[in-house]
């Protein structure tokens, strides 16, 4: 087996769903490892810490408890504060419940992972308490242990806590981040889902080669008018 | 022949520069064709331009003749001012003068634009009136009709503006950008240079296979403190 890579991500990000689906696909065949790493995309875009080396606005520093919701129609400005406010704190619960779920074994960190993806992005569902229950069920986690290490609050914002610390020095910005052995470490952003070996296989070489290629290539990206086309 | 790729590029990026490098190896052993076409870095990073559909501030409106040099120190903001407008004239005064050669033919076109960048890029020359009739006498333009054709300074800011107006149009964000015979269109910025045909062709390979992978790679970049090595 060779070294394990690492792949960053972010459960709101559809090309992370997509980047995690392939390494599942290459891991399970015994070809690659991969290390799930936790990034966030509601802390790396927060305006305060645009244009700073290091972040100064932590996810991990954020309240967990939604506000009590209201009926009544707020300000817009309001509003968006509070709709960016709910993007937070679902981001945090998602995250805390996937560090639990890795404290079952790393089978299990990927089962859940997995399956809190395919809710949100296959099935539409919104990352909450719900998805993350039903996706504990589905991933086959110990329901009552899962439970406790919840509880563990503290500890769980510990171990994403270095996990963002982490991604913000190796200058991740975009979800998925996959970084190879030999430290090579690039956005790779795809439109097209697979769960095939050899397309997965194909894929992956592919990037490889770009991050090995001696052209030293630092970014490969389409004209804002010219996407790449879906599959 | 295979029907012409193009390259946006703009004189002041040394990325642009080892694109046009690696196009010409290409082009001369009769491999691939590719169509120069302007790119404006100063029109596209302008702060008026941010986040417009659109441009509403054009290189194309801006004057040629440089302000008179002073000696005396003005305060930061209006030095800061003035370096900005000497970048954009002097990025204006090229692109017309690359206009102006290209009525000579395509080899001229070439020869001059790889002259400025190498002056430029190697040997850190300014993009200036010096610069340009070194470039036109070591590209071997015709003297004469090149000052004749530079008098026609309206029927150059057309055809600039033209290429402008496309790059607009295509979403074009950064030099060099290749657009394949098919329309692929990517941004594809690399550290090092080459001037040898097998590798040229090895990096111009697996550019089209990212842009033509069925994954639909909408983007591959580096993460910020990982960068690509240079040769």
């Amino acid at each position: 087996m060779t070294p394990a890579n690492e792949i960053f991500f972010d459960f709101v990000c559809p090309y992370a769903w997509r980047g995690l689906e392939l390494a599942q696909v290459l891991r399970k065949a015994g070809e690659q490892e991969f290390k799930l790493r936790h990034f966030s995309l509601a802390q790396s875009n927060h305006e305060d810490n645009a244009g700073k080396d290091k972040p100064v606005w932590w996810l991990t520093d954020q309240p967990l408890a939604e506000a009590a919701p209201s009926d009544q129609k707020l300000p817009e400005k309001d509003e968006a504060k509070k709709r960016h406010m709910a993007f937070v704190q679902s981001s945090l619960l998602t995250f805390l419940a996937a560090e639990a779920a890795a404290r079952q074994g790393e089978e299990a960190s990927w089962d859940f992972s997995l399956a809190v993806f395919r809710a949100h992005h296959e099935d539409n569902k919104p990352l909450n308490e719900a998805t993350i229950m039903e996706a504990a069920q589905t991933a086959g986690l110990n329901l009552e242990q899962f439970a406790a290490d919840r509880e563990d609050e503290q500890g769980l914002r510990a171990r994403l806590r270095s996990e963002l610390t982490e991604a913000a020095e190796i200058g991740v910005f975009g979800t998925p981040t996959f970084i190879l052995p030999g430290g090579e470490a690039a956005y790779f952003r795809f439109e097209n889902l697979t769960r095939d070996l050899e397309t997965a296989r194909q894929w992956w070489k592919l990037y490889g080669e770009v991050l090995n290629a001696d052209a030293g290539i630092a970014t490969i990206k389409r004209a804002k008018n010219r996407p790449a086309k879906k599959a």
